[in-house]
C-alpha cells in the first residue's frame, strides 16, 4: 500500500507543491515521508497485533468499570507519542501542521491495522479541532490541549435512542445555571445519549463529552428542529476553573455497552447524563449553533469515516492477494479442456479469482483515491482557493462517506469468497474485515442520509453550481484523455456524466422533493461510480509506462469502466423517470 | 411467510394436482397443508428460541467431546418426530412419500427458524435418500433405515484441505480388505476430510459419514481426476454384519472444528480417516462411480441450499419489517419539505425504507418462488415428463444455488440498514442472519463453480437444448402477459432473454473455454436475474386483484423490473465481447 500512497501523494496529487504555502513552508516530501514511516511502522508494530485480540474480546461492563483486553492502553499511547492527534494543529499549539491530505494518509495506516483501536484516536482529534475552532480560549486551553496532547480521550455524543438519523428530535435538555462560569457558561444536562462511541473506558483519566441538547425556551418548552440544538462540553470527571480535576465525578453514567457485529474494539455506549444531580456542561459557541459548530468538522469526519471503510477493503484485499498467489487448487483451462493429470496452479492464475481481486483492487485503489483527493480539497479549502474546493466538496463529500462503505464492503465479501471456506472462518482476517466494515453504512449519517443530502441540497444548490463545478473537473479529465488510449473510456466517461445530469434535471422536473428523493439512493450510487471513474481515468493518465504498478493501475482502471461504470445506467433510469413504485407501496402491501 | 407458501404451493405452481399421479394419490391438499402446521408449528416453538443460543455458544472440542449447548438434542428430536427426515421416501419405507415440493416448503420453516439446527436434519436425509437410491439392501436397511428413523445421523465427506472446489485432488485412499463383507466391499480409509458439517456431535450414538475416496490402482497410484472417486460408508462406531452397534469406535477422528463467522449451531469439522489402524468403509455402488452418486442427490442439496439462503432472507424482511412499521423516525417529505413540529412517523413512511424493503420482498419471495419451482421439476422429473423437467433443471439448478446466496445475503444487509445502529448490535437478529448466510455463496459448489457449470456445460450441452427449453417457458410468459397490464414488462423480459441467449452465443463464438469462461460469474448473475424476473411476472400475472397480498406481489414484481432486471446490461455486455482484462492481468501487476 506504500508505494500506492506515495503515487497518489506526490505523483497525482502533487502534495509538496502545498509546501510553497506559508502554513506548511516548513515541510517538504522528506518531512511528509517521515510522517508516513512512523504511522506505517507504528500501526504495523503496535495496532496490528491487537486487532483479532479486540475483537474476540469486546470490551467488558461489570457495572462499575468498563474493561479492555490487555495492551490497548499502551498501543493508543504508541499514537499519541506519535503526535498525530495534533497532526493539523499550529505548531505553536504544539501541532505539526500537517496539511489534511498527509494526515488521512497517515491515519489510514492505524485504520488499517485496527479500525476499532483507531477509533479512539480519531474521536479525540476531531473533538479537539472543533474545540481549537470553536471554544474559547479557556476552553482550548483545559480541554482542547489535553485532547491534543493525548492526556484525556474525546467522544462526540449526538443520537438519542429515539433519536437517530433525526436530530432534530432529541431531547435531552441544557438549563442555565451560571451564566459566567471561567469555562463557559454552565448548563445543567439531563437526557440519554445513544451509540456513543468512546464513550466510556479508563484508558485516560477523563473523557470529554461533546454534547448536543436543547436549551429549553421561556416557557420550558423545547424548540422543534434542529434550531434549537447548542453544544456542550461535559467532562466525564469534573474540574475546576483552571481545569484541574476535582475528583468529584460528573453526573454521567454508561447504562451499558451496545454488543455489535463488529467494530469491537471502539466502546459503544448508552450514556445517562443528569440521572441525579445533573451533569455540568458548557456551552460551546452560541446557543441554538450547535449543529453549525459539530458540522464545522464534518468534512473531516466523513472523509475519516469513508478512509476507514477503505482501509477495511485493503487490508482484505491484500490479504486475499496473499492467499491467492500462494493457494494451489484446480488447473489451467485449456483449449480442450483441463487436464487432471497436471500439476493443480496457485488459484490467481484463475479469471475469476483474478476479476474478484481486480474488482477489490478498483474499489480499494479508488476509494483511496477519492478520499486523499477530497482531503487535498480540504487542503485547498484553508490555504488556496476557497470558494472552489467548497464548491467541489459539497458534493463530493457525501459520496467520499457513501462510496467506499459500500462497495470496499463488497471488497471484503470478495476477500472471503477468494478465500473460499477459509475466508469463513476466525482463522482468516477477512470474515472480521467485513463485520467491521457492515458499520460504516451506519453511522456518521447513513445511505439514505448522504443521498438525501447530496440529491435534495448539494446538486440543487445555487443553481447547481457544485454539480457544475464537478462536471468542469470531469471534462477537463476527459479532455486530456481524449488522444490517448484512454479514448473509449474518457468517451464512455462523459456519456455517464450526462447522463447524470439529466437524471438530475428529471428527478426535479415536478419540483416535488417526494418525487425527486424517492430514488436518491440510486442517485447516489450512480454519482459515486460516476466520480470514482473519472477518479481511475484521472489515476491512470498519471501511470503510463510499463512497471507492474502502472500496468496494475491501469488494469484496474479498465476493470472499473468495463464492470462497473455501467452499473450507472440501470441506477440512473429509475430516478430519470421518478420511478414511484417504492413511494406508491402502501405498508399494509408488504 | 405462510400465506405465500400457500399461494405459491397451491395458486402459482397447483401441487395438488400432482395428487393425480399414482405416488402421491394418498395426498390430498388438507395432507400436504397439515404437513406445513406441523413444520410451522415445530419451527416455531422447537427451532426458533434456540437460534441466538446456537450462536452465542458456539460447538466445543475439549479433545474428547463435543458440547453443544442445552436444548439442540430436544429441538432435533421434535424435528425427528414430525416425520420430515423421510418426506419424499416410500411410505414402505416408512416414508411420508411427499412430493419434493411440499418436502422443500415443509423444511423452509426449519431453515427460517434455525439454519444452523436444520442442517443436521438436512445432512441426515441427503445421506439416507442417497443410500436408499444406490446402497445394497443391507446398507439401506442398516445405514438408511436407521438414519430416516433420526436413530443415527448423517454427513457428506467431499472436501479436504488441500481440495476444496477442486474434488479431482482428494487424496484420501481406500484399500481392499474384504470384498465379501454383508455390508458391502470392505476398504480401509486413510485421509483427511475438511468442512465436514455434522461431522462430529453425540447427538445420536452413531454418524454415518459418507465419504468420497480413491481406490488406488494396481500400481499402487491414486487415479488421476474425478474418474478414481468411489463412495464409502464409514461409521463413527462400528457396527456388525447386523448394524448393530459393537461398541468399538472406527478409526475416524475429529482433529479440530472450524470457527466460523455464522452457521454456529453445525459443528465444521476437519475429520482425521485411519491415523491408526485404518477406517473402515464399505464401498456404495461401483469403483470410480464415487461422485456420480453423490450428484445423483445434488439437485435436492442445492434447492435446499438455495432454500436456506431464501429463509435467511425472509427472516430478516420480517424482522426489519416489523421493525420498520413501530419505528418512529423523521417526518413526511412535504412540497416545502419538512415540519418539525410535526409528530415523528413510523419509517415505513419513508420511500427509501420502503425501497429497502421491497428490494428485500422482491429477492426474498422471488427467491422462494424459484426454488420452489425447481422442486416442482424435480417431482416432474420423478413422476412426469422428466426429459423436459431434466432440461429445465440443468440451467435452473446452478441458479437456485447462487441466486439467493447472493441476492438473499443483500436481503439481509438491506435488513440491517433498515434497522440502522440497532440492526448492527446482537440485541436484534438481523445481524446473525446476514452472518450465517454469508456461507450460501461458498459450499455446496462456490458462485464461480456454478458459474462454470452454467455457462461452460448446461447451457451449451446438447446444441444449447437446456437453455432453448428455458426460453420457450419464458416466452410463454411473455405470451400470456403482452394482452396485460403488464406487457411493459414482458416486453422488458423477451429483450432481456434475448440479450442473453446473444451473449451466450458471443461468449462461445471463439470456442475458447478460456475465453468464453472468463466472465462466466457475471453471466450466472444476469442469468439469474432474467430467471426471476421471468417468475415475478409469471406470480404477477396469478396474482389478480386488490387484495392487500396481490397488490404486494405486483409492487414486488414491478420493482423488480424496475430496478433489478436493468443491471443485466450491464452483466451480459463483459460476457458478449469476452472482456478480456480478467484473464490478462498477470499476478505481479496486483
Amino acid at each position: 500500500m506504500r508505494e500506492l500512497l506515495d503515487f497518489l501523494l506526490f505523483d497525482w496529487l502533487k502534495v509538496e507543491t502545498l509546501c510553497a504555502r506559508p502554513r506548511f513552508a516548513e515541510h517538504s516530501r522528506e518531512t511528509f515521508s517521515a510522517v508516513l514511516d512512523t504511522c506505517e511502522r507504528i500501526a504495523r508494530e503496535r495496532f496490528a497485533p491487537l486487532n483479532r485480540l479486540v475483537d474476540a474480546q469486546e470490551p467488558q461492563f461489570d457495572g462499575q468499570r468498563v474493561t479492555l483486553p490487555e495492551g490497548v492502553g499502551a498501543a493508543l499511547a504508541a499514537y499519541v507519542e506519535s503526535g498525530m492527534l495534533a497532526a493539523a494543529q499550529d505548531m505553536d499549539a504544539g501541532g505539526m501542521q500537517l496539511p489534511c491530505t498527509v494526515e488521512m494518509a497517515g491515519n489510514a495506516f492505524f485504520s488499517k491495522a485496527s479500525v476499532g483501536l483507531s477509533a479512539y484516536a480519531m474521536l479525540t482529534s476531531g473533538n479537539a479541532n472543533l474545540l481549537m475552532a470553536h471554544g474559547t480560549p479557556r476552553q482550548r486551553e483545559v480541554f482542547a490541549r489535553r485532547e491534543l496532547a493525548g492526556e484525556w480521550f474525546g467522544t462526540m455524543c449526538l443520537s438519542e435512542p429515539q433519536a437517530g438519523s433525526s436530530l432534530s428530535d432529541i431531547t435531552t435538555r441544557a438549563e442555565l445555571d451560571d451564566a459566567a462560569d471561567p469555562l463557559g457558561p454552565r448548563y445543567c444536562l439531563r437526557g440519554h445519549k445513544m451509540w456513543i462511541s468512546g464513550g466510556e473506558h479508563e484508558l485516560t483519566p477523563n473523557i470529554v463529552h461533546l454534547v448536543l441538547a436543547k436549551i429549553p425556551g421561556p416557557d420550558g418548552k423545547l424548540v422543534p428542529g434542529t434550531r434549537g440544538i447548542s453544544l456542550f462540553i461535559v467532562p466525564k470527571w469534573r474540574v475546576d476553573a483552571q481545569g484541574q480535576l476535582t475528583g468529584v465525578r460528573n453526573d454521567v453514567q454508561l447504562a451499558g455497552l451496545n454488543h455489535k457485529l463488529g467494530y469491537r474494539g471502539t466502546t459503544n455506549c448508552l450514556l445517562n447524563f443528569g440521572e441525579r444531580e445533573g451533569a455540568v456542561g458548557y456551552l460551546v459557541g452560541q446557543p441554538g449553533e450547535g449543529l453549525k459548530c459539530m458540522f464545522h468538522m464534518m468534512n473531516e469526519a466523513r472523509i475519516g469515516v469513508g478512509t476507514g471503510a477503505v482501509m477495511l477493503g485493503m487490508a482484505g484485499y491484500e490479504a486475499s492477494l496473499e492467499y491467492a498467489r500462494q493457494r494451489p487448487q484446480g488447473r489451467a483451462m485449456g483449449p480442450a479442456g483441463k487436464d487432471a493429470a497436471a500439476p493443480q496452479i496457485p488459484i490467481i492464475e484463475h479469471a475469476d479469482v483474478r476479476r474478484m481481486l481486480l474488482a477489490q483492487k478498483s474499489y480499494v485503489e479508488g476509494g483511496l483515491a477519492l478520499e486523499l483527493y477530497c482531503a487535498r480539497l480540504v487542503d485547498e479549502l484553508r490555504t488556496g482557493d476557497a470558494a472552489a474546493a467548497q464548491a467541489l466538496l459539497d458534493v463530493l463529500i457525501p459520496i467520499a462517506k457513501s462510496w467506499p462503505s459500500e462497495w470496499c464492503l463488497e471488497a471484503n465479501s470478495l476477500a472471503i469468497q477468494v478465500l473460499g471456506g477459509y475466508g469463513y472462518t476466525r482463522d482468516f482476517p477477512v470474515e472480521q474485515y467485513w463485520r467491521d466494515n457492515r458499520l460504516n453504512m451506519i453511522h456518521e449519517g447513513t445511505h439514505g442520509i448522504q443521498a438525501l443530502d447530496l440529491l435534495g441540497r448539494k446538486v440543487v444548490q445555487q443553481g447547481g453550481a457544485s454539480l457544475a463545478a464537478l462536471a468542469a473537473h470531469v471534462q477537463a479529465t476527459v479532455e486530456r484523455a481524449m488522444p490517448s488510449d484512454w479514448a473509449p473510456q474518457a468517451k464512455q466517461l462523459a456519456a455517464a456524466l450526462a447522463q447524470l445530469g439529466a437524471a438530475t434535471q428529471q428527478a426535479w422536473r415536478t419540483g416535488e422533493p417526494a418525487e425527486a428523493l424517492a430514488n436518491a439512493v440510486p442517485y447516489l450510487q450512480a454519482f459515486g461510480h460516476t466520480v470514482v471513474a473519472w477518479l481511475w481515468l484521472d489515476v491512470a493518465l498519471a501511470s503510463p509506462g510499463n512497471t507492474a504498478a502502472a500496468q496494475g493501475r491501469q488494469a484496474a482502471a479498465r476493470y472499473f469502466f468495463a464492470y462497473e461504470l455501467p452499473k450507472t445506467a440501470a441506477w440512473l433510469d429509475v430516478v430519470a423517470r421518478r420511478e414511484s413504485v417504492c413511494r406508491d407501496m402502501r405498508p399494509d402491501w408488504f
